[in-house]
């Protein structure tokens, strides 16, 4: 049996677990529910929480954490759709243009709310604590990437700040949860939460790349939404280094006719697009060195692929 | 020394714990806790806490208990901002229309977070299920309304059910969790339970009666903010039975020229304003016998007062 055979089963009983999970009452929440919670992303975070588990032998509790950290990952969406003022997301119309941004941020508080109740279910306490530190370390990314376009405090401090905060750290839960439901010791805790932390900022640096260099085929969406949003990512960082202009376009979110055209093109002729790249790889292959003090199994190697993918994503 | 000189202990405490948890590095958060969190509100949940938990003779992590009530709340009414398009909140400039929505939303994600840290501290696993019930309620709540005003499908059933949610689940866990908190048995609290959620409807009545009924100065906002947002209360709903123009006006939100004069006219010569204000003290004499079983104490009394105030409050 395959790796992928092998997730076959646990992320079926997840799907039916998160849409039970999710039913209402409330027409309302039920609608957003079929838009954004049932018709699936790509479970990414679920994947990690099964990979980490199997590649120690297995952790109690792991559907309960892989439904925990999809909720919180599902609310953030939600609560962020008013954010990005993203027009798709996963390739369909954000739930708030249809049912007004009330219904979206209180639809994500109930699944926040659901969330806390899945967690209760474990009995374990610890794992309350670090739901608690990583859902104050998201949001206190996300308001601080908010921020930093605000002001135009762009840096490269803030924006490992700002992908670790807002992606990474929850990342490592996914990763290190199986390994504190197992009661593993610290080494083993530290390997998988290192391997969270930086698969989840290369995975962050290449959605941020792929939003200015991708696609829109690839991408299922416009590119060029962090520049409309104002929000500096390693790509435009490194172009403002270069070529003054390119902070001028940042502050302007883009919005003269050929501004992005121009980065883009910046970016490929200067080299920073091959930089960027080989940044995410270098961020990959650490991620996946960091695996080493776990023991050899089909699951390590899986975990270890994923990570090394993102220097190769298109979409 | 009387039950209000009693309070000033723990309240203050209160406030220094508060201030502290929500302490952040990111400045727009911290500008946000001016706004909101220490600016201070009545802080009515703390209270009912405080109170309940003295009734019994004290109960351990009343403290935690306080703030966490008094976190929930504060996360509602920063994702409420968006949804009541209140201009006044406290008296104050809301803060979306400041910082924007975004950091509204991503502020009151960051007080959940730290709901869950402070629930985490009592190591109760029994007050995270009870908080994640009232959690789900209370949103379900929220979308409820918003639900209820987008079909106009205004009754009494519905309004009973979103008062119910929204607010009196709330108040009858602050009542109830300092009982479960010392192990009370089901005698207690269920009478505490009973008097939170009878306390809750009657304040929640009472406050929809005076935003339309109340006076601006009181109030420190403009009246009518429910009809202009489409929310049916009792005494509209009342309304529409006797005028069925009235239902005309919630479904135009009160547009045209003297629609909310109409409403109070009708209001006060119709009789239903006294309806109104019959059912509120009907439902807080309610809250105040579900004490009987609970021994008798200043503290008790102060609840039945508290309670008893409803009939007549005018802020």
């Amino acid at each position: 049996m395959t790796v992928h055979e092998a997730l076959e089963a646990p992320l079926l009983r997840f799907e039916e677990a998160l849409s039970e999970l999710v039913q209402s009452e409330v027409l309302f929440i039920r609608l957003i529910h079929q838009d954004l919670v049932t018709a699936g992303g790509k479970r990414i975070r679920p994947r990690l929480v099964f990979l980490a588990s199997r590649a120690l032998g297995g952790a109690p509790f792991e559907l309960e954490l892989a439904l925990a950290v999809e909720l919180l990952h599902s609310a953030t969406l939600l609560h962020d759709d008013l954010i990005d003022d993203a027009q798709m997301r996963r390739g369909k119309e954000a739930a708030f243009r249809r049912y007004g941004n009330a219904v979206s941020v209180l639809s994500g508080d109930f699944l926040l709310s659901r969330l806390l109740y899945v967690i209760a279910q474990t009995g374990r306490m610890e794992l309350v604590e670090r739901f608690a530190e990583v859902a104050k370390t998201l949001s206190e990314g996300e308001v601080l990437q908010f921020q930093v376009a605000a002001l135009e405090d762009y840096s490269l401090e803030n924006y490992e700040r700002i992908i670790t905060a807002k992606t990474a750290a929850l990342m490592a839960l996914c990763t290190e949860g199986p390994a504190l439901l197992r009661g593993e010791g610290e080494e083993v805790r530290e390997a998988l939460r290192r391997f969270g932390l930086l698969y989840g900022q290369a995975f962050q640096m290449r959605d941020d790349y792929l939003d200015l260099m991708g696609t829109p085929e690839a991408l299922g969406k416009p590119v060029g939404g962090d520049v409309r949003e104002g929000k500096a990512t390693l790509i435009t960082l490194l172009l403002m280094e270069r070529f003054p202009e390119a902070r001028e376009i940042l502050k302007r979110k883009g919005r003269e006719e050929g501004d992005l055209e121009r980065l883009r093109a910046w970016a490929w002729e200067s080299g920073v697009a091959a930089e960027v790249e080989g940044q995410i790889r270098a961020r990959a292959e650490e991620a996946a060195r960091a695996l080493t003090p776990l023991p050899d199994s089909p699951y390590k190697e899986a975990l270890k692929a994923l990570a090394l993918k993102e220097a190769k994503r298109l979409s």
